[in-house]
């Protein structure tokens, strides 16, 4: 593996057109902190299948569209180059492309969409590091969630993009939970799964395996506590009496395993007083994704990783507890 | 009274079980900026009475619970001892305790939710604090409002805790504030005190009692701004035409209490420029308590303390202008 | 024109009250950026026009009292003196005076809440100050947008000023977008140049060539960007299938004239690529005024100047990209 990756490394040295590349692979693999062009290719191939199986090869297209975009912009506006090369200005791009075909239908508009949703999640990106650098925090995704909720919110205010899907109206329907049901082996196993490939707005239990695969090649400690997350997310849900169906789709997952992996394996050194840290961050967002669905009922536009973000940051804020 | 408090500082010197109760006093005393055991012990008898005799005896042990929870994970976390023997790590978590269980029924999940809401409080506490000594600000009860709003948001999405108290519905029901009627001298006495006791969640004039003279044997100041706050606030609603019912229930005028003591005899050293400020933000956080109860309508959520940490930030940012 | 603005000053340094009206013309000036009392005058000639047109002398009269307010507010709160006579402290104040007599009806309590947003709008303007100098990036109308926000949510709470034009009532009504018709060239210079008038809260054509002429005088760039912004306002709001009423009362544009201002002449020194990037930002603030219009349907308050403040911020804080 390491003598594959150093072999591309070479070739990627003399080659501007595979450089660049390897900086959207790159980009693709931080949206899970991973810095690995080989993670990002995996991770391209669960969305291929992914949007395969779903019929929606313009996922697909999108996320590639927004990222390719992404790094041109920054090359534009001379980001620095380590970060550039690292892909950490690219992957709140990639899932923007991911998410507006996937709540829009297809038209032209949609597709400028796509492009300035990659090109203004750059600046963005550059606008909430230099912020949160006070602090020595990262923007995670919040650049995504950021221009993804402004962008879909303004579609119903236009009447050029269609965004009927996102049933917005003029009532609001409150989540009405229906008390949950027993959770058999099966849908167990399918919500673990589903709520790591939701992390790309996927839910497809074979492409979970494929992002597993992808961390794995890179950190074996995000794989675990990807699945740990994705576990502990499950159970947690299930006990607060949380619908089986949105449980077993991942939907209240997705953010507990990012939050699962950033606190346990990639922020904070792996310790058992960080373990029990991040499990207890875990738990949080599964209550921080239940309320932020409340919260967005109004506005018919969907979570995001906000939960994951949000929690995050309030987790690695108090970083000093642990150096 | 100063030999009674070195006495009990000699006795908790001496004893780690005495010094955990002064951490825990202190915390419920920091809830009115006051760093004081004899303090925190007379809020608690206000609390206690006032839960007595509303027939919730949850919301006295849901605040205990809590704010023991809150030391505890405050311990782990290695938080500088200074502040934890001031009670700082302790105050959110103590309100986050005594709010749960005002706005939800009993069950198992609510004392979950307390102990977790405990741990999370102090979080976000050491996040908040992290990032608002950039301005020489602090977090006041941020983390409380946070936290608490979002475990309250949670209970719509899940069907394991009850929180049908809080009225969420699918429809938008709007404020329609009746006209104000006249505000004989019994509402108004009766207005002042609930607006201190309100503080606690509690409606009670004895407890406002007890609350004030918590105060006086800490901060003299402290009461008469507790004092000159509430009058302010009722006076200002009843001007703008406030429902009478809120006014006498205090319900306008726990936030603006707290930034009356927290502007007039905390954060500045008081000079008759410091009480004109703390008074022009007395009657702008009456005025933000309205706004901020019509923008939570459609969350069915309660402001908490918010409208009083927005107002204190805003005034005391500027806070060159006074020294 | 140099003459006489210097022969102004000179005035001013021997009269303290040519100094006071020179700080608050300035601060009139300021609402596009400008330092200059010609513009100020200009500015105010304007809004006289426009209100008497529209027949709300009140909103005249707001704007002159809330601006008076906030430079004696200042002056007591010892601000730093060469701000202060710059006009940065007026500014917010000035529009906050427009604001509240045009949303709200005549009544002594909207007159005090003129006179309280004029001196709360000092304190935010020094907070907002505080926090954002440590990115090096301004306030721009934020603390108008809030303190504005503030007060028209509250009159929903009471019952004492009467609000009802706003229109907040249960029933969340959604927008929606009638098709786009084709725009002809009347309706486009409609929109453009209301789009123009619209920052100081005015759909009026010939007030809009005043504010222009008060730019030109000042700076014939930003003269330049203004125009450009509402040009590229108006095409962007129509392709996107923007209501066409709403293009031509200029509702689209006022935001994106303010940040093609604050990108393309103020901020940044013009280039090329400053030229690109503004366009990028006023391109993109179009779709954030339509995103907001959406999220703040359900609190029935108008954006006011929000989507300029948060792209502009989004644009601004990368700064280091253009130096």
């Amino acid at each position: 593996m390491i003598a594959l990756l150093a072999w591309w490394e070479i070739q990627c040295i003399s080659s501007r057109v595979l450089r660049f590349v390897d900086i959207n692979l790159r980009s693709i693999g931080q949206v899970m902190f991973q810095n690995n062009p080989l993670t990002g290719l995996l991770f391209l191939a669960a969305v291929a299948w992914g949007s395969y199986v779903g019929g929606v090869p313009r996922v697909f297209i999108g996320g590639l569209v927004a990222v390719v975009t992404a790094t041109l912009t920054a090359q534009w506006l001379h980001v620095d180059d380590e970060s550039l090369k690292s892909g950490l200005y690219g992957f709140n791009a990639y899932l923007t492309g991911l998410a507006l075909p996937t709540f829009l239908t297809s038209s032209a508009l949609l597709w400028a969409y796509v492009v300035l949703g990659g090109a203004v999640s750059v600046v963005a990106t550059l606008g909430t590091a230099n912020v949160l650098k006070t602090w020595k925090v990262g923007g995670l995704t919040a650049p995504f969630v950021l221009v993804t909720w402004l962008l879909l919110l303004a579609t119903f205010a236009f009447s050029g993009i269609d965004s009927s899907a996102l049933g917005y109206g003029g009532k609001v329907t409150p989540i009405d939970p229906a008390s949950a049901q027993p959770l058999r082996i099966a849908d167990f196993v399918q919500g673990v799964l589903k709520s790591i490939s939701q992390v790309f707005l996927k839910g497809n239990g074979i492409s979970a395996l494929l992002f597993l695969s992808g961390l794995v090649v890179s950190s074996p400690a995000a794989a675990i506590f990807a699945l740990v997350g994705a576990i502990v997310a499950v159970v947690t849900a299930h006990v607060l009496g949380a619908e089986t169906e949105l449980v077993t789709a991942g939907l209240l997952g997705f953010s507990p395993v990012l939050t699962a992996v950033a606190l346990g394996a990639v922020f904070y050194r792996t310790s058992p007083s960080v373990v029990a840290y991040a499990v207890l961050g875990t738990v949080f967002t599964v209550i921080v994704q239940g309320a932020m669905m409340v919260a967005l009922t109004p506005f018919a536009i969907p979570t995001l990783t906000a939960p994951f973000v949000l929690v995050s940051w309030l987790f690695l804020l108090p970083r000093q507890s642990f150096e």
